[in-house]
């Protein structure tokens, strides 16, 4: 999924302005050359998954529109230590001056893609996807959102408008989750889905007499997830959701559960380490 | 340190906006009713340091002025899990609707604050401060490096223009470090301090002959760093950086450093996992 | 359903400035004393339903926050010529300054609400309800969405990003319907809805192999809809399009579907007029 | 007229967001390759008068630079059903992701210049101009200002600041027209004309001892607008104004009054229907 | 003339962030305690007139909400050394914070309305005003606009489309002045004024067989001045430019011009000292 | 230093929209033809030094990309009258409607580069620099800034941010000068440098005890300032501030001092001349 740049160039633009302040780079612009020229590669410094290229790339050319960006590995690509990413080429002053901005984007974005990659990698050979929250960084969703999907997750709801999650404060206020999920029904438009949170098999025995399109199954052991898909019987998307780690996201999967969502793929990655390296 | 609301209220306003998207919290709006109110605590779930209480509060007084939020722990307060941070009452909706953009910035912002910290501790005792660098999350480096000093650390250049910082490629373009230096001072004003990154002590050595303000000690080990100490003497300011973890953090800090500069403690911060829980 | 303020404040605020200029409003600066104070009653002038009420009452609140706007007759309220919708009071020069932008957002939005209405009336006693598209007026999607809401109808999707919606040439794209739907299914999250647009009864049985989670039964006549709901069987929810007037949607509302969509409700409404009457 | 896109490139950008939402087009993501290209016709469906080409243009090549819009029919074109407007060729994905925006551009500001047009030619003969107002869709004054003009029409002024309007209100505050007029002239500078609104004969010749540069007939009958316009004999505008339809327009333009104002040419225009055919 | 705040709120803002910058006022936050507050008085040090209150005044409000500013000489006030203009008090961090940003508006303004001032003396018992130009400080209009309105002065058109003023090279195109004055009467509404610039006696006469609103008499000597204001004999408004001087303006007002054109009270005019004195 | 392009963008585009308001440039287009090209030469009217010429010439790059702007004598370059600062050709709509708002950017920076380097002049042969202030027009703080430097002149902090500056209030609140420091170093990260201000000699014998990195010496007279320097013997950056003008500023130098800080290089500098010319 390529976003149209119209979309994450206030993000970049931003960051660059951040990073410049009021008097730009002081030191480059003492000690480079105006006009001296050079090229230098983007290169994986540990093993990931890519992610972020497209905005990385921006912000180098937000900066200098003389400055070329290649981009070889594009999102979603496996990388080893050593492995370039792209290159950039142009004016030295610009590839300095933006150096810090794109790597900042690219390696954040690379860290979320790689730690979906690595639970994808742990499901393998189960049903179960894995799908991102809207526990993500303030600013960057739209961006962070495309890198759970170079990572090979998907993703849950972008916003508390483009879905409805019923959770138990909701229900508490509707009365019953029969109440709750009809009056999400009358509110909502009729291409939002709804999902209802459960934290036991009996709140969902009664949500399964009023379905709704996906059940979110929270902080279950796998035994009782495993009943829980049992009991819906396909007639909802089951989740499951509440601190799965990578050591237990495999026992979670093998629960047959539709997807595993995990927060902290967005707001906990590390970064994935990008450098610069040198070109002729 | 306490920003004034000016200088963060667009990162605060942009992540609202993100979340509501179109239209606004649909399964609020269906479930609870529009007159009813309540109050909730925010709820550490685990020992840390708090930071962007301000952030937070903002983001639902930003949405409903009706909203009343108290912090009680403000920034910099050590918290064990149950510690309550602040409360937020008044209209219901508000308080659901906030709550998750509140979280994304008070559990960011505490997770940066809490790496910090954990760094602090680690080097009592010795003379070397935690400090961090421009290896932020894009849009909100004000918001993070606040809260390194509510961590306990301190704060490098905030940018390319307040401070000069030459590297390896900057002396390679000026032709030595002493020239770099020199072109350095005349381009920026009297109250810009340079510091210039060596990674051996043969380069020290020659930066000795004309010290800049600061020098930066890249991947050096605590030997060798201990003989740099030496050799500076106290004539310029000494900044160890290069991959120090938790782990190796002590024994750079018993090298006799002023400063240990650390990205990660900004870029690969997990967050700190704080709640909320109703109240009354 | 009322909005957060944050979420359309930035489009009066817009339309504030667009018509106070660079020199503001001559004509009551040169003639209104600064300190005098009155109060207007906002009445309509023809039989409607009331929509953007919020958004009216925020455009002289940015202009002089010692404006007090109070409204009695809250969206979707169904008005006859006379009826008081709110009043204003307070500074004269506020209220004069900004009424034009009050009435423009005020006015073009019940308009929109009230052809809902209209329609939504035209279609009692059958189960379909009025549903509006994307075809909105730029900048004012929200606002218009929420005013279709007022007026009783139902919002499809808001964006390009919360459902799909796969026409005739993204069906010629992906090869067959079939695959068309299986390629959505396969990028978009396990909270996206699925509708699949056809225009003949064989293309609605090749849909039925593999069904959507709707299908936009488009330009149909009633007696083929009546068909094409028949063929659906419920298996899907049902939406007709394609020119529908006032003359003819209780027609088409008599075939079964579920749903009518009308981009003429939010493009092409005519304001309702709404204007000032002096008060006391 | 011929804007600068600067005017309006923030209109067409907050458009195209309005409508990419968090996670872009999903459905022409899912099914349209990335490579493919393609070409498209704007078609006229109906007859009218061609508005707002070049920021239905504008919103293609700011979500894809390389997208070629050939516009062969300008703005002020009349056409007939099936009129080829203009092109656009390019990457397929961007066509259809950008259809929707440059069609709700192109249709309501056609729509505008359509319903001025139709105005425009009912007086056909006479000396007045049809000419717009303030009513004007938030947002989008100076794009349907220049719709009115590509209608045939003329501009009122174009905010608070541009020119003076003295009504009923102002003038009691004021204490008489010419008290109000004096003072009007005392605060705007050399270069603002100076209208006043009346209702009677009466006024107009309280206002004729000291007349402004135009005077406002409101609401009054096609037999009082030829008194009025007698008795002014040349010394200032004249302008109509009052719930004037198609119906009554050319009555209104045979009194000999200079102008006729009507809102709804902007307040309540439908769109004209323009959609786009494949091409080769 | 009072703006709304809403019109320059923008400006304020964007001074202070630019002052601001990403770490905030550190000196103040170390040594300044929170909960300190104080008072401060607003003093002239030099004669002159008094503008830019209102946005001085809204530095300190934006900054912090509790601080209270109290204006007791408003905007076209005339000072001498040492008159109080207004207090701020409140928390001490905020008055020492805001105070460079509000100065800075004050200063700058009140200098527009001082150099204004001082002409609008020396031609005391003239019929001439002093006006304005669009020889403005980018960004600054609206303000520096009505700071010349403070200083006794009147303004020229805002800007490009608030009036039409056609110099030689627009003469050039039209072919003569007369189809100029055609060509622009045609393509603006009837409530646009139009000049013509002439440097000639020769022009103003061609000029006059077909008058503009209004004439431009520039770079002509006083002697030229008084037989071209003879010609015009009241059919035009008449406007004198050209490097009109504090020594030259008399001698120019006393031709019987009805304007005279200073672009330097704007662009070139020195701020006003005005200081801040600790009150109690 | 050349500023990249993004850091001054905004700068230029609200100066264009502010001049270009609703209608766009009504003289312009109704009197030169859309397809008409010419060229101009940008041309000093008197002597001084050039600034601001990327921001000029990115004003008529914004209005219509295909206007070429060629710069030949670039920011610093003296130029003398009649001097050809650089070319503008293609549209010559767009060459007009640019026309104000780049030579608005282009005189008010020239003038600040002018001032400035009229100092620089005067100071031939001594140690001082010319140095700026925060006293800048608000927005343009970048711009005059790079226009000092431009000038010959040397930059103080660009803001609260990037510098401390002690001032008597500051060591009042601290207790004493050593206190105030001692705070300031604790606050505030290693590269960010301290200033302190004193008026007196005392003051500055108390400074002495604890140096900062540099000392204001505010308002005292050369024999006062020469002592002053000797006191300090070079412990500390010497800077010069209080009322220095053109007449006054050399006695200043030949003090010895390092600085001499000017506010109304940046707030009272008047345009430099520079016009438009005909080419060809």
């Amino acid at each position: 999924m390529t976003l149209p740049t119209i979309m994450f160039e206030h993000v970049v633009r931003a960051a660059l302005l951040e990073d410049l302040g009021r008097a730009g780079d002081l030191t480059t612009m003492a000690t480079v050359p105006a006009d001296h020229t050079g090229a230098v590669a983007l290169v994986a410094r540990e093993p990931g998954v890519v992610a972020g290229t497209a905005a990385a790339a921006l912000a180098w050319q937000l900066l200098d529109p003389g400055l070329a960006v290649d981009i070889v590995l594009p999102d979603g690509s496996t990388v080893e230590p050593g492995a370039v990413i792209g290159t950039v080429s142009g004016p030295t002053r610009g590839i300095l001056t933006g150096e810090r901005v794109a790597l900042n984007l690219l390696g954040h974005l690379s860290g979320v893609a790689s730690c979906t990659a690595s639970l994808v990698r742990e499901t393998t050979g189960t049903r179960a996807a894995i799908c991102c929250t809207r526990k993500t960084t303030p600013g960057l969703r739209a961006l962070e959102k495309a890198a759970v999907v170079a990572g090979g997750g998907v993703n849950h709801r972008f916003g508390l408008d483009d879905a409805i999650l019923i959770k138990d404060n909701h229900v508490a206020f509707a009365g019953s989750v029969t109440q709750a999920v009809a009056r999400a029904r009358a509110v909502a438009g009729h291409m939002v889905k709804v999902e209802v949170e459960v934290d036991t098999l009996d709140q969902l025995r009664e949500l399964l007499t009023t379905p709704a399109d996906a059940v979110l199954l929270d902080n279950m052991d796998p035994a009782t997830l495993t009943e829980a898909v049992e009991l819906v019987g396909g007639r909802m998307i089951t989740e499951a959701s509440g601190r799965i780690s990578a050591g237990t996201v495999r026992a979670v999967a093998e629960t047959g559960v539709d997807l595993i969502s995990v927060g902290w793929v967005t707001h906990s990655a590390p970064v994935l380490d990008i450098g610069l390296d040198a070109r002729g």
